[in-house]
């Protein structure tokens, strides 16, 4: 918040007090919080590991509103409590009509809370949420980079430092190419930790269909999008000059050969079929109708795999099959370790490799049959795990549209609420799609919205637990 | 073909003769393909088991269209076929743009085509099924009736024979209390038909929309719809006194369960919010509104749980909520071992279950917690089974839903028939939702659902394994 009222007063938007007070305000209850429980410092356990984890994300999305509420860029609380969670969990769904009237301390805070948020989860999903046993994630724990300690506290720290330094080389990266490409400073350092947290938030109203003209930007963000999109382990092995690692990642090849298929259906079809004249968002052809139609195919294909949510077309208006394409694209998610939202590449490989081979089981039936990944048996407590998750994430889809359906929501537009906040992606269908925002969210419904993207971000059970019988009995 | 006949001729409605050449043509048929197969009669393995389930029922389908082509009432083969399909499979979706307009004898026939379908698959279900190792059917083989021989073919003929008695007699029972109730003896017997094997072919054009001014009738078809639904083998438990068996099935409870609060929730909802008058089918209120409400929700519920289609009212006009909760009952389907359709309630039951031991495996992870059904622990390969099912029908049903929008089938109606034909509903969404029928489906589209019909009655595994390398190569 501090950085955010520095740039504020570079930028003389007239908000830099109340961004400072925001600030001192939250690290004074820091502090109180600090002092208050610092005799209770001893080695923590599973359970206090899901009430810090969930309860952390909720008291940095209350504080988290505070430069909104007191710049009165959201005079709403509820607005501002949505807009700060859709930021944390990286879902980048946002409540402003006119996002380029907001001033640009606060703008900058906001995609400060996507790339916060973007942080975090690198480090959850790679070091903390393989420990407490959630969802399959113990896949990947292996494969963490970092000493092999046994102590959970160095362990993290490790790997934490490790990784962010990878997050921010690539935002630092991106930042500059965007800017070298013609971006302003700002709009370029912004988009950047959207882009790498998988986030979302635009600086403009239009988002990244304001620069269809310039399609060397596109490029630049749809390059990062991808990386973000992959696990960020991989990229560690890539910077250690170990290829082969990534070359025989089973997640990684069926990532990259689905956003590939994807983007040639997606282009095959807005080149063929769309008629992008009566599209909302204007598509000039700097370099003629081929290239458009691959840019924007792969442009989407991106920002739905990967959750980020940017937008540069209203793909709604392509096709009925794109539509609904697009619609269980929102349910795949990029890698596990990365920072996309979603079921994940890796979950859904594992689900459909045993699915195949309960043919093979139903014709040998005494035959032993384990589902591989990467050349490895999977321990079958890892599939149900996996299952486990499925079934949740299904369950809690449908559950969430349900909801919305009662706020007099049409059934397109609560099916794409649903999915969209929960997979963390943030444009969703209807009257919530792209070329909308979700300003008529009716209030009640924000905060529901806000509960699934929390939820979803969280991988579920680290939340869902919390509502259970088992958590509260005594051991 | 040959009781369609002499009911057409009973009926004086001029095209016994087509009908009686039909059923002579698939007799002569069914002879050759006897003559020239006699010579191989030996036990049959498993494999073999597959193709013949598989390609049986589709030359049932392709034998079951004569009557409709041979008497002119559906001169397209492409659409006979999808109307036969539909009737074998129970699904009840209908192409046919007046009914009323049909010959006696042909309606007598799209009828008998949901009867015999219903009698195919209970015994698939319980007795053949299981033997395949299909789905986690196996759960339901040791419930069976019949004697405990290993022997598989005395066992199989002796169960379809006390079912089949029990169906029978429900058909029975429903006809006799439809026609004192003031239906027609050609609509009673018609109907029940219908009824029990959870198809849904009405004889009118409004379904049972038609008895609206008559509750009594409504309510016969309530009851048998939910004994439709219900295990057959819990109704034989019934006939033999067997009380116990019947409470304390865990399936049943949830089914029943599950039935009464949907009800509750549609009713409430129908009662306070669903503005009746603008249904394009009329609510005579006989009993007063509040009848009228639990009757409809009742009626609803049941005929999407139970997947017959038999439509009392447009509730896709009723509220975006009932649309969303209904087009969710679409993938529950009724109880395994009965004619209804979709992913069947233990398979939730046991999803769920497993999900929720996930969160207790979670914190305990060194404890071993299997799934419990009906107080026994569940073999994990069960689950397994169940799990790849479940997969492999939401993939189906994603898929399904992409092909029909390649035919510029808007979003929620696409959706709807994927899960319509998939869960042997009838009825789908938007274009194809409960006042409609489906003659406006283009051809190609016609043969896609007629697919997913099939692989959704014979349980995905039957049909796809047969597109499963593993299955033709040599052992």
């Amino acid at each position: 918040m501090l950085l955010s009222a520095l740039v504020s007063l570079i930028c003389k938007d007239g908000v830099t007090f109340q961004i400072f007070i925001a600030g001192i305000l939250t690290f004074l209850v820091g502090v109180v919080m600090m002092l208050f429980t610092r005799k209770h410092r001893k080695e923590m356990n599973k359970r206090e590991g899901y009430v810090v984890v969930a309860f952390g994300w909720i008291i940095m999305s209350l504080s988290g509103t505070l430069p909104y509420v007191l710049t009165e860029s959201i005079p709403s609380f509820t607005n501002a409590f949505f807009e700060t969670m859709s930021g944390y969990t990286t879902t980048g769904a946002s409540i402003l009509n006119d996002i380029e009237a907001i001033p640009k301390g606060v703008l900058f805070w906001r995609s400060t809370t996507h790339w916060i948020g973007g942080m975090g989860i690198i480090v959850l999903a790679i070091a903390i949420l393989p420990l407490l046993g959630i969802g399959g994630m113990q896949l990947f724990a292996a494969e963490a980079p970092g000493p092999s300690a046994d102590k959970l506290h160095p362990r993290i720290t490790d790997t934490a430092k490790r990784l962010w330094l990878i997050y921010f080389g690539y935002t630092a990266a991106e930042t500059l190419l965007l800017n070298l490409a013609g971006m302003s400073f700002f709009d370029a350092i912004n988009h950047s930790m959207a882009t790498l947290s998988t986030g979302g938030f635009s600086t403009k109203n239009a988002s990244i269909a304001y620069w269809n003209n310039e399609p060397l930007i596109q490029y630049i963000i749809i390059i990062f999008m991808f990386l973000a999109g992959t696990n960020f382990v991989l990229s560690y092995f890539a910077f250690k000059g170990k290829v082969q690692k990534i070359i025989k990642d089973e997640e990684f090849k069926l990532y990259f050969k689905f956003i590939i298929a994807s983007t040639i259906i997606a282009a095959f079809i807005i080149y063929f079929k769309a008629d992008l004249s009566i599209s909302s968002i204007a598509h000039p052809m700097v370099f003629g109708a081929g290239e458009s139609a691959f840019r924007h195919g792969l442009f989407q294909v991106l920002t739905v795999i990967t959750t980020t949510g940017f937008i540069s077309a209203d793909y709604t208006m392509w096709s009925p099959f794109l539509i609904v394409f697009f619609f269980g694209l929102m349910f795949l998610g990029g890698s596990a370790g990365s920072t996309s939202g979603g079921v994940k590449v890796v979950r859904h490989l594992i689900l459909i490799k045993n699915s195949f081979l309960e043919f093979k089981r139903t014709l040998h039936p005494n035959a032993i049959v384990p589902v591989r990944y990467n050349n490895k048996a999977i321990n079958r407590y890892i599939v149900f795990n996996v299952l486990a998750f499925f079934i949740l994430y299904m369950l809690s889809f449908i559950i969430g549209a349900l909801v919305f359906s009662m706020f007099q929501i049409d059934f397109i537009s609560a099916i794409g609420l649903s999915a969209s906040s929960l997979g963390n992606v943030g444009p969703a269908l209807g009257d919530f799609g792209p070329v909308n925002n979700y300003a008529a969210l009716p209030p009640l419904a924000q905060w529901w919205a806000s509960f699934l993207m929390l939820i979803g971000r969280l991988e579920l059970f680290t939340v869902l637990i919390l509502f259970t019988p088992f958590f509260w009995r005594n051991r």
